[in-house]
């Protein structure tokens, strides 16, 4: 547990190597939350629920620290506005480091101790680790969006988490359906490894007879989308996806530009001509559902993507914490691919609780409960996903509108 | 057919009659249409999508209207703005009963010819007809919130359609619970009869066994929630929800206003006092939700709501055409209480397609279909929804923070 | 004075005559009022200021009309917000025509009576007559706004008030310049007949020489400022002036829309091809600059206007109160031509207090003073404004983007 | 000259070696750049204005950078929205300050040769270096601007340029009245020396006989202010001040708050006390002109200002360039105190072009001309202003609603 936890802590460090103190101080959008911040909130996030409850003697850091790195924990104190967390310039960077390295040592110093072995400390400290892995993922789409918007297009390294290209594409354009008889399945979260509270209870889900596309939709088929308007047809849309078409002014994914000829985008590579057999990826609910109506098709519910992802045995990819591969990996063991690993896939299912679901007590319990409306599931995991860090139960979400995260789709149909 | 289409089209206008040309034609939000435009909009209907197809040599009234009169069909043309419908001083109220009159009189011709059999017609016309008594809910509500809006804060009439009162409350305040076994239990619209294409397919659920309320919550139960501070407890309220409440400075229903000691809301009737044993009406889903944690609690989901229906048999009531009841009756036959003909009940379940669903073809299939994303169901039906409107399979549908419908709730719990 | 009193009130409800109840109501914009509101704000008035104060035992018609119909007098009491002024459907127009009646009676009353001869009274009494003659110029003004946002566009009447046509236009098209020495002038309202407290007091001003056109710039002017890109080329415009282009996407005039390959102008007389020797009008300060710097020329200060004015002892015109013209006429006592009756012209003036200018006491205090910020004065009068209205000392004032006016201008240059 | 320039050039970096790289990126307000913007733009400038079009043989340091720095020509071509500028991460600090490095070099090769007697140059340069002092000063409030955001509540240094401490106030708390006659006075720029294009052409004014405030308005007159319920007051306020004061909230001057009993202000020094004998500062126009109100007084005109600032032979503190004085100094010289080097002072004109004012040709000619509306003028100096920069006819400006800078006021009445 103290090798993964410090892993984890070092991991997120590396991540902001390549960057200025400038880059990891601004925020991109709302959404998107300065560098300098996820390093400084995934550690108030110990020393709030491990290192002051647990950890006898222990002196908070900084007192004011609490003002500027809790997210939304209504329960723990007031808070920096999240629209105005690209305003701290103070603390510096520098600041920040040595708050980590602070907390790092206090967490050795229990760790170390008679109450390393306590139970309830091992529990929070799991947490703990995977919260810091989410804001890992959101540190890279984070950084992403600040590199997109300047004029000078930088790169963020010159070899970044990046997604792989892959060979054949969606049932439409050579790949294939795969066939799910359906029934009674159980579903959800059902042993004692880590999970987050809203993937639980485990219980049981009557499924229809279903199919799913073996592959992701890619770049190319989102290119004929485009060619075919798509983005100019309302009858393909969501009410409210077609007014945000038109209120946005969106005839592509997010960060992509037409520029001499040729549809470019900008990724953690810098500006690049869109790959066509890559993943398409920063699009919305909205246009997901668009193009499966445009092609026929519809996007799967959670439970069918988990009852697909449990029938193939597929896993997300557990490499060695501490280093991101350059490059996602293709599953090599099922016919259904790129379920982990590429880009996260929407969902019809809006996020809801399951049946019997209960927020834990205390502030944990503003973690994921208080979300569940107005917002859309997502399964798999992206490219920049730390490894390990997700699984067939594991529900991310967004609301609808959104499209600065990894997100993409998969079709599905139902099968007569 | 013909008497039940004329004694629809007749009462549109006697819900009209209450109201000066002026009350006719403003809008009081962007969700509130006028009145004007309710009785201009269920006439185009009929005469775009009954009387242009179907009747041979009809000459369209007033080729612009078709502008000033169409909603939101995309595949029909170019529309008013929604939230300029309000502008629109001609047609003048006038003008718009003479275009009641002349597409009624066509649409007398077209039942009375052989054409009258024709099977595709009359499923049109059925449609008309049940599109007309959702306008006319629509006219009530959107007329309250206009008079709401004047500061001489007038009633409609003396007798109104209004909230009964009722004896006995919710399960916390000496009300009952009723238990339900659960288990795969056939949901949505089977027959022949009417009924709109989203309650449709029917197909197989798989339900936990669960509880649901006798009776609706009453204002005396939302009192207690105010008195306890309902509306300044962050813990208590899904984020978007608290993020609504500091938005727009909710601290009651829509329309209560606390006026010399007392909390007072205005109605249909005027301005009165809060009558305790009355359901609470013209709450958000926000709300709703909120207080059902309150209670330790929660909201029934759409199938639990149809499957407690089904199995008491309660029914909504089928009162001749023509004669709006003045107040609303209690179902006799059932301990389940309320299910209809009160207040509008959130469900937790997001408004979003039954498997296998399909929209109809053409413009009708812009119907439902493309509001499936961002809104909760309702079920149930109010004291202004017209007699024998809805059914037991009846989908409602509004956004999480709507509050001039006739909305309320009925709690729901686990069944251990 | 009575006469006049009761010619001026008769004379709105003659405006109104054309419209229906449902054009009285509906407010287009935030900045234009109802016609109904205008009938109620100027009784309101008189009743406020007038009745009152003196007339012994009065009785206020309805407490609650002071809230529908105050306009910004924060010492009388609170009032309605400007932008929901289209809301109130109530008090109904034949309820504020039987307010105006039963308001005229009173005052008739009181000019039959001894205190008829109180020079305070007849004072007030002047002062609800000049203010009642602007709210008919609104009225016109507010109306046409309606009318022009009807998808119907409908005629105000056969032969509204409108734009004379004229022969030459402005010094670049024909037109002459007339110059002036300057010097010190003495500027502003100086006798004891009727003039608001923002004309006073009279004070001298020290003018450079400088020269005006005989003219107003015409719409074959402004034909030409759109064909040569106007209002595209930054460099024309003031930066507020071009971000209100962009913003509010100003390609032409207000009420301008090119169809049929010409373009086309709502007016009060409908919907009609812009006629090219009118004065141009429905411009902002903006265009009104930028037009002038395209030309190389620039806009009067209302002093240079003024001392034209004086010197070339134009007048506006005075008809018998009573009978709006329906076409405005041009003066033929002066080469300086349209100085009144046409449009309003935009000078260079800020509008801000003449030296030692003190508004009266009371709520009489907040008619001028409170609005001396960040407007420009225009001077003149247009074919909207009551005749008689307006002199040579009246300063109109807007902002520098407001449109919905008669607003137009004439060039102004250096002399050598 | 040479020297002049490149002590400018230098003092701009050293106002920012206090700043961290992350306090020198972000950006406060639309209004406030980020102190790197500044350090790129003043380079920028000479770059786009000097070395291009007058060094043979130049290459651009990087052709990007004009994008990025460009502030308002749309003359030479597009740019990074203002309101965006804080998101530039990218080029670095480090990268600006090798930028100012490389031009500066530039300008030394260029100064050396032959061309470095040319006269337009010179000129040009003349302009550059004050340019670079007005975005000095701009630095300085826009940093203010960042720090006061901070949760932290940093210092910039530790002895900033701060407010002096006075001795006297305003005329109704124990200070004097100076009396001017007024007459025909010559107003404006009109000798060889630099100065901006909106200081001439000279030109005569009349002045109506008036008085002045021998001091400036202190933090003591403004806490009576408050305490007598300024903030709360309509009538005190013009209409557009009074919708500012509830539309912002505002009790009190920009960054004050209340606490632990007291009124306390963030400056460069922190978050302090307020004294009450240094001048008010961060007030609005609407601020300004509401107190003059309440004193029974007004503001002065830009023309009594320099009327009387010529008469008394004040003059701005000429220090050595280069060092900027810890605090600034009273003047010693005369009755009238403290026109320059505390805070600039609104005045009731309206920001508008001089008789026969003719924007210069080119680029150049955006620099002043084209924001000649709804602007007030301000008069004087601030601590922040850089020494020697101001003088007698400067003329500074801002929106009426505008408080980040250093703005104060003096009072002013007519003389009987």
């Amino acid at each position: 547990m103290a090798e993964r936890l410090f892993a984890t802590r070092r991991q997120t460090v590396q991540l902001s190597e390549p960057l200025t103190d400038e880059d990891m101080t601004v925020q991109a959008s709302d959404d998107a939350s300065p560098t300098k911040w996820h390093l400084g909130h995934t550690t108030w996030f110990f020393e709030t629920f491990v290192l002051i409850p647990h950890l006898p003697g222990y002196e908070v850091h900084d007192p004011n620290f609490g003002y500027c790195f809790n997210s939304y924990y209504e329960s723990v104190g007031k808070r920096q506005p999240r629209q105005r967390r690209g305003l701290m310039t103070r603390p510096t960077v520098k600041a920040v480091l040595e708050y980590r390295s602070s907390v790092d040592r206090a967490l050795e110093m229990l760790l170390a101790g008679p109450p390393g072995k306590n139970k309830d400390i091992l529990s929070i400290i799991e947490l703990g680790i995977n919260h810091e892995q989410q804001h890992q993922e959101l540190l890279l789409t984070d950084i992403l969006a600040v590199l997109a918007s300047q004029p000078l297009r930088p790169a963020y390294t010159a070899a970044p988490p990046a997604l792989a290209e892959v060979t054949g594409g969606s049932p439409d354009d050579g790949g294939r359906w795969l066939d799910f008889e359906g029934g009674i399945a159980r579903m959800g979260h059902d042993d004692t490894s880590f999970a987050w509270d809203n993937e639980s209870p485990s219980h049981e889900v009557l499924l229809h007879p279903f199919r799913l596309a073996e592959r992701l939709v890619t770049n190319a088929d989102w290119l004929q989308f485009i060619d075919d308007g798509g983005y100019r047809q309302p009858l393909l849309w969501l009410a409210d996806g077609w007014a945000a078409v038109n209120r946005e002014g969106w005839t592509a994914p997010e960060y992509w530009e037409h520029q001499d000829g040729a549809w470019h985008a900008m990724g953690l590579e810098g500006f690049k001509p869109v790959v066509p057999n890559r993943p398409v990826s920063h699009i919305s609910y909205y246009e997901a559902d668009a193009f499966a109506r445009w092609r026929g098709h519809r996007l799967p519910t959670e439970f069918e993507w988990e009852f697909a992802a449990r029938s193939h045995n597929v896993a997300s990819s557990v490499a060695a914490v501490g280093l991101h591969p350059p490059a996602c990996k293709l599953e090599k063991h099922a016919q259904l691919q790129q379920m982990f690993d590429h880009v996260w896939q929407w969902t019809s299912s809006s996020y809801s609780p399951y049946p019997r679901y209960r927020p834990p007590e205390g502030a944990i319990g503003e973690y994921n409960g208080k979300f569940m409306v107005s917002q859309q599931v997502l399964r798999g995991s992206s490219c920049f996903t730390p490894p390990g860090h997700s699984r067939v139960t594991y529900r991310n979400f967004f609301y609808p509108n959104q499209r600065w995260q990894m997100t993409g789709l998969r079709l599905a149909d139902d099968l007569d």
